[in-house]
């Protein structure tokens, strides 16, 4: 990280976010099945390093194309572990790239574990100049309650870093725990309170915290609840494009300034090529056009619908 | 695996607990800093590389000591993480190995996700022959509700593993979310309900399913609770030892066949060379030694306070 950038990760954040004028992030879910033909070899010698490279070849190629856009990427850990060691080394790699080209990572792993282990996550993940992972961020899960997140928000401070953790995720049944009301609210504001409480004690300049949460862009109407009872915490918000989530439907999360709120698209950028509004005009060959269009047209729907055309 | 073990993961486990005679599990949780003194080179060139190969031999040695004694192994990944790909490299090599001794892997990894990426973090982690770290069984955490779990359990069947599903974490601080109350019980029973009706849609000849749970000896009371909500349900249970769970403690979680635990010990048993009884008479330079006493010792504690003395 550059010198003259704040060291607390919400500021740096929050400066990047206004220098794009943007609160997009891509999400980098590479997918074997679904990589535009040509970046997988034909012949695949020794399988996964090679599906591994072609997973390298195709983040660093959205890379090259978002970088100038969008503040941040995700990559979700995920698909790299799946291929195993090769696609954990190459992880790091794509982590490493992004960084080098001025974007902040925000590393999609959902990790936890009760005390002492969770230092060890904390340590793996957490650091864009010492940890093994890279990460400027890491999504980490609320279950096993606040004791859990205690060393993810020391390495928070102590390394000007963040973490997002889940409050209200995306998908159809995330309400079957998280929507069960106790003491007369549900399981979700319980946590965005304990989140709320941890991004105060992260405060930036900028008035929020380096404490998140993930909200899904499938809730609209807890989005606004969220960002009431959260006033301190910028939200990831994932669910955008593909899972159905609009523009509309994450207004909600941003304060009034523009900032405050993330929002992530992941195969509706990164597989553009094969959305129908782009496959015959761009296609396999020139996927990056896509990609860039994609892109292009999520930071226009955000800030004709959202306060980000604040920013 | 051999072709005379029983493809459902929930029957090769009843087999091999009846075969060993006992439901220990020895926790493989390598740290830098507490590994018997000659097992770090003492100039460790490629830092990283180095401590990785000192985890690998140390794990090896402990395989080697426990594999004629218990049914099964849990490495925690979060200590492999940390390591970087060095790291996860040396991971899918112990789990090659602990299998290769006829141990069975529990994979303590907590991951989870929506739908698609949950899907990805199955293929990776479940399946012995066939999936990139090989395990036999996965720890999975809840938050994201019951139809994050589906991809998993669909994986559970295909490949002939096991997930075991955070109920009751052993953490002090784990109540915060897990002990509210919703509809007069609270949020660990919601997730109780849940994982004893996805263990009946994976149950084996012994009359336990493939997907288990995870439920601390620091809530000795809840055990009991929890295993008459979850008749067949195997259940994990750490926090024994190191952090304060007796085999007292433990009792509740067994079936009176003495199947339906299993106890984890990790820092008791690995680090035992350091433990007050036994530092003086074998300390660092017969640490296997210590590895084989503590043990055998919480094998003829558990044997002697609860029903796996039945076995």
């Amino acid at each position: 990280m550059s010198p003259q950038l704040p060291f607390n990760f919400s500021d740096r954040l929050a400066t990047a976010v206004k220098r794009c004028g943007n609160p997009v992030v891509v999400g980098l879910d590479p997918r074997k099945d679904r990589l535009p033909d040509g970046l997988l070899p034909t012949a695949w010698g020794d399988e996964v390093d090679a599906i591994a490279q072609a997973y390298r070849s195709f983040c660093y190629g959205i890379i090259d194309v978002v970088a100038p856009l969008v503040p941040a990427v995700k990559p979700q850990v995920a698909f790299f572990e799946q291929l195993g060691p090769a696609g954990m080394k190459v992880l790091r790699q794509v982590v490493r790239y992004a960084q080098q080209n001025e974007l902040l990572v925000i590393l999609d792993a959902k990790r936890n574990d009760i005390g002492s282990t969770a230092e060890a996550y904390a340590d793996a993940w957490l650091g864009p100049e010492k940890s093994a992972w890279l990460g400027d961020a890491l999504t980490v899960s609320p279950y096993l309650g606040e004791d859990s997140l205690t060393p993810f928000c020391q390495t928070v401070n102590d390394r000007g870093t963040g973490i997002f953790v889940l409050v209200k995720t995306s998908n159809p049944g995330g309400g079957v725990l998280q929507d069960l009301v106790a003491d007369g609210k549900p399981v979700y504001m319980h946590v965005a309170e304990m989140v709320e409480s941890l991004a105060m004690s992260s405060l930036g300049e900028c008035d929020f915290g380096s404490v998140g949460a993930v909200a899904g862009a499938t809730y609209p109407e807890q989005l606004a609840e969220l960002r009431e009872a959260m006033p301190h915490v910028w939200f990831l918000v994932p669910g955008y494009g593909s899972q159905g989530g609009t523009a509309k439907d994450v207004a909600g999360a941003f304060a009034p300034s523009g900032l405050g709120a993330l929002v992530n698209s992941s195969r509706g950028i990164i597989f553009a090529h094969a959305r129908e509004e782009y496959r015959e005009k761009y296609g396999d060959s020139q996927w990056q056009k896509a990609v860039e269009l994609a892109t292009t047209e999520m930071i226009s729907s955000l800030k004709s619908e959202t306060s980000a055309g604040e920013l």
